[in-house]
């Protein structure tokens, strides 16, 4: 994130030029209420200022810069200041982590052994269901309570009438449908709950039976092609759900589609089982309400797969509808499920990601503190200098990390840091590639991975550029491969993350400074938060 | 609810002309969805049709009535029957349960030990919930896990990251405000989760610091007093929430006011600690927000009350804020919490409200097949004929359900049943009405109440009414003290129920007919479900 160039209030606003020419707008109110210091902000994060005793006509009385501050003087004697990094974070927003699919989509599967003990293949597994909407457990235990404990890996389990967790097979007269060898379509589960599960699990004890295949469907994605009408209809009409037996008796409304305020798809409800429609519904709707059905069952649309005993799999009930095919009640299919809610899941894979982004910092606290190559700069000196370069050069949030982390490479491998002099190649972008892919997309490791072939590009295409290496660039240049040839080149243009890399090649280069000033680590999390997938 | 007069086809849709001068249409489409043959559904209640698979182009191909069905013939090829009173019912929908209150409210409070065992106390305990918004209970034990307990009187705990249950006291390093001794504002707990939990409970540990009293406010009533721009904004706005700690990382997204598909408010979300609004947000956004929050801590809204050590409070966490005043930390108050939903109170209490009503039909079955006071037909016979004739005369559910009920009394009080002969006054309806009230509101009870007080208006003001009473209601017409002066005639007449009363005593009147054929019971469930409050 770029630094402030400069500033000035307008009215009751404070207005920013950013370095890399973003202009923003901070109102009073705003600001004042955004406050940080300990008398408005408690320790614990959460706001000691009672926002609704702020002044009507609460103006700005004076801004300006103040050692890497913009402090904020107000009309009711308060003076604020904050951390201009803070500030450009609060206009980015959170990226948008939603990919919608269709039938092609490659299955999002982890082995259970490698999800139980956390770390970083439960948050593999967390973030395919923020993404994608669910995501598939092999080779469990094939034990009752299997599925609640798998919940308790990431949250909590919503208990309902039908228990903590529920036997989905055949029994002598059912209550549900599902309780048979049916074929079920593609449904949302429990809609006629207040509030609706957000997640369901559901884990195979047995599946000799003949058929149960499990059925998924992204109904967003399926809601992206209905026609603006009948999305229209199916968001503005609610629908009632019922469900009663001895002991329950449950109703609720939701419309198909729900919007949130934004008029954004939040939320989809169908269930043909428990949908108990008001005769007030006209035609139109119910054309669009079984359009959307069908679609909802086109192959085009959906997965497939069969569950072995000790697979399981989880699913946002909001957004991926699940089913499955009919089944010979002869043989044995037996299933257990349970619901869970999202916001213990998305905690959960957000701390896992801080810890991921703790565990960088770690490594660069106890290794990075080296000599660098060479240079007269260590390596975490280097790799600050370099993302803060990044970050006033207005670059996005994912090559502010990249320029953090290229040269992480050196810190996990085990050679000695004065390798190139003895004639060896770490080849560390290769290494930093591999660790960083886990935890980031390709927008932070591209950069990374050709930032050492962008360097052999500079030099075949920019001789000015040759020329200005330092002695220990040399070097390793030539340990390198040298200079790029013709088709080198043109190659190297063809990677739709040349433009990053180069960028980022820069700021490496210039990031060798003795004793240059930046901000701490710490001050990257933001970037690091924002580019982690 | 009244019977259909006559019925044709129309297009795609079925005409239907009731007795009360009502007509309905309904869609072949909705017909079709809706028929509740064994084939179409299944005897758990659910739908076995695949509502996807109605042709686009269904009709009917002919209705006719038979033998107090609706049948209805569809182009593909099947043949439904409906019962004419299940139609009705699905025009009605639910009535609103919903009352907003202010300051002025009388606190809705039971003691636990009434509550506990289940039963009346309890189903209105949670029905002054479902309709309220809150409710108090007064005396429970001072042991720790009593909020837990109560919550399962009703329903499911939600579990999160503040476990099963939460202390509420003053901690050294709090994590969260509520663990200090500084006041709370009206708000909502947890918006920065999702789903937002919808119930909340406190229970009263200890409470010998100064201060800390408990404040609630329906932030729906709050809600119709804004201005509409403030209100628009307000809605149409998400306002982001969020929550850390070493082990959580909460965030969600909620307008203040959330609205339903209808544009009708469905939930509030308003907590100052947790907010962090986007700098996007206009300063008339703030000035609504600030001007809400006010409102929300407006002593004509809000209500106040101390919790003595024992005592608990619920309240509808999406509706009902609460808050408390600040507390000296030198005194000792330690509350303890949970979460749980709102569809298991809901169930709990439309379960209890069944319960009511099956208890209603045994006593039915059980006592209602003796004489009735020299007349020609069983009580439980003269019953069903006056609500079948409340029925058939187009009466509201409320009135249909007083004519089923309105000499309840006779079947519960232990009084022979030839005691008018005796010169007894059994006061019937004082003794139904005492019962009755306890499930019922003023438009079941008032005119069974007054449905004798009828019987002496009429008999003063319609002669030909005087006239035509049967010897058994002369007889007992004497022991209630015979028609009315003209004073009490104009009494009569200034009781908002008067003119139900009347209706009632025709149909009582006029329903002692020997062999006369009407629905069962079981028929006129759908009514006091509708009825009771």
């Amino acid at each position: 994130m770029p630094g402030p160039e400069s500033l000035f209030t307008e009215g009751s606003t404070l207005q920013v030029a950013w370095g890399d020419g973003h202009r923003s707008i901070f109102d009073a109110v705003w600001l004042r209420d955004n406050c940080p210091c300990p008398e408005c902000r408690h320790e614990s994060g959460q706001r000691l200022l009672d926002s609704v005793a702020i002044p009507d006509d609460l103006a700005l009385t004076s801004a300006h810069q103040d050692d890497g501050s913009i402090v904020a003087a107000f009309t009711d004697g308060h003076e604020s200041r904050f951390d201009p990094a803070w500030l450009r974070a609060q206009l980015e927003g959170a990226p948008p982590r939603r990919t919608l699919w269709d039938a092609s989509l490659e299955l999002p599967v982890e082995r259970f052994d490698a999800v139980a003990p956390g770390g970083d293949a439960l948050r593999r597994w967390l973030a395919a269901v923020d993404e994608l909407g669910f995501a598939i457990l092999t080779g469990g235990p094939i034990e009752s309570g299997t599925v609640t404990r798998v919940a308790e890996l990431f949250g909590y389990v919503r208990e309902t009438n039908y228990g903590r967790l529920f036997d989905v097979r055949s029994v002598v007269d059912p209550t549900n449908l599902a309780y048979t060898g049916l074929a079920l379509g593609a449904h949302s589960d429990n809609p006629y709950r207040d509030p609706t599960p957000t997640l369901q699990l559901l884990h195979c004890l047995s599946s000799s039976a003949g058929g149960g295949e499990n059925t998924l469907v992204d109904a967003f994605r399926v809601a992206q092609d209905l026609d603006p009408e009948g999305f229209e209809l199916l968001a503005r009409r609610p629908l009632r759900f019922r469900y009663r037996d001895d002991d329950t008796e449950l109703e609720a409304e939701h419309p198909v589609l729900s919007l949130d305020a934004r008029g954004e798809l939040q939320a989809v409800h169908f269930n043909t089982r428990s949908a108990a429609p008001s005769p007030d519904l006209p035609r139109e709707w119910y054309d669009a309400y079984r359009m959307f059905g069908r679609m909802l069952g086109a192959p085009e649309y959906q997965i497939r797969f069969m569950l072995d005993p000790g697979d399981l799999f989880i699913v946002d009930n909001l957004r991926v509808l699940h089913g499955r095919t009919g089944y010979t009640e002869a043989g044995d299919r037996h299933l257990q499920g349970c619901y869970a809610d999202r916001d213990g899941l998305r905690s959960r894979l957000a701390v896992l990601r801080r810890e991921t982004i703790d565990e960088l910092f770690r490594t660069f606290r106890e290794r990075g503190h080296g000599a660098y190559l060479g240079e007269p700069v260590s390596i975490v000196e280097h790799s600050l200098q370099t993302a803060h370069l990044a970050e006033q050069d207005g670059a996005h949030p994912t090559l502010v990390a990249a320029a953090l982390l290229h040269d992480y490479g050196h810190l996990i491998h085990d050679l000695p840091e004065d390798s190139a002099e003895h004639g060896v190649d770490t080849a560390h972008e290769d290494v930093a590639h591999a660790f960083l892919a886990r935890h980031f997309g390709p927008e932070v490791v591209e950069p990374i991975r050709l930032h050492v072939a962008a360097k052999r590009y500079l030099c075949a295409v920019d001789p000015l550029y040759l020329s200005e290496l330092s002695p220990a660039s040399l070097l390793s240049l030539e340990l390198q491969g040298g200079p790029y040839g013709e088709q080198e080149v043109a190659e190297f243009e063809r990677s739709p993350h040349a433009e990053d890399a180069v960028r980022l090649r820069r700021y490496d280069d210039a990031g060798k400074v003795s004793g240059a000033a930046t901000p701490d680590l710490e001050h990257f999390r933001p970037a690091l938060e924002a580019a982690a997938r």
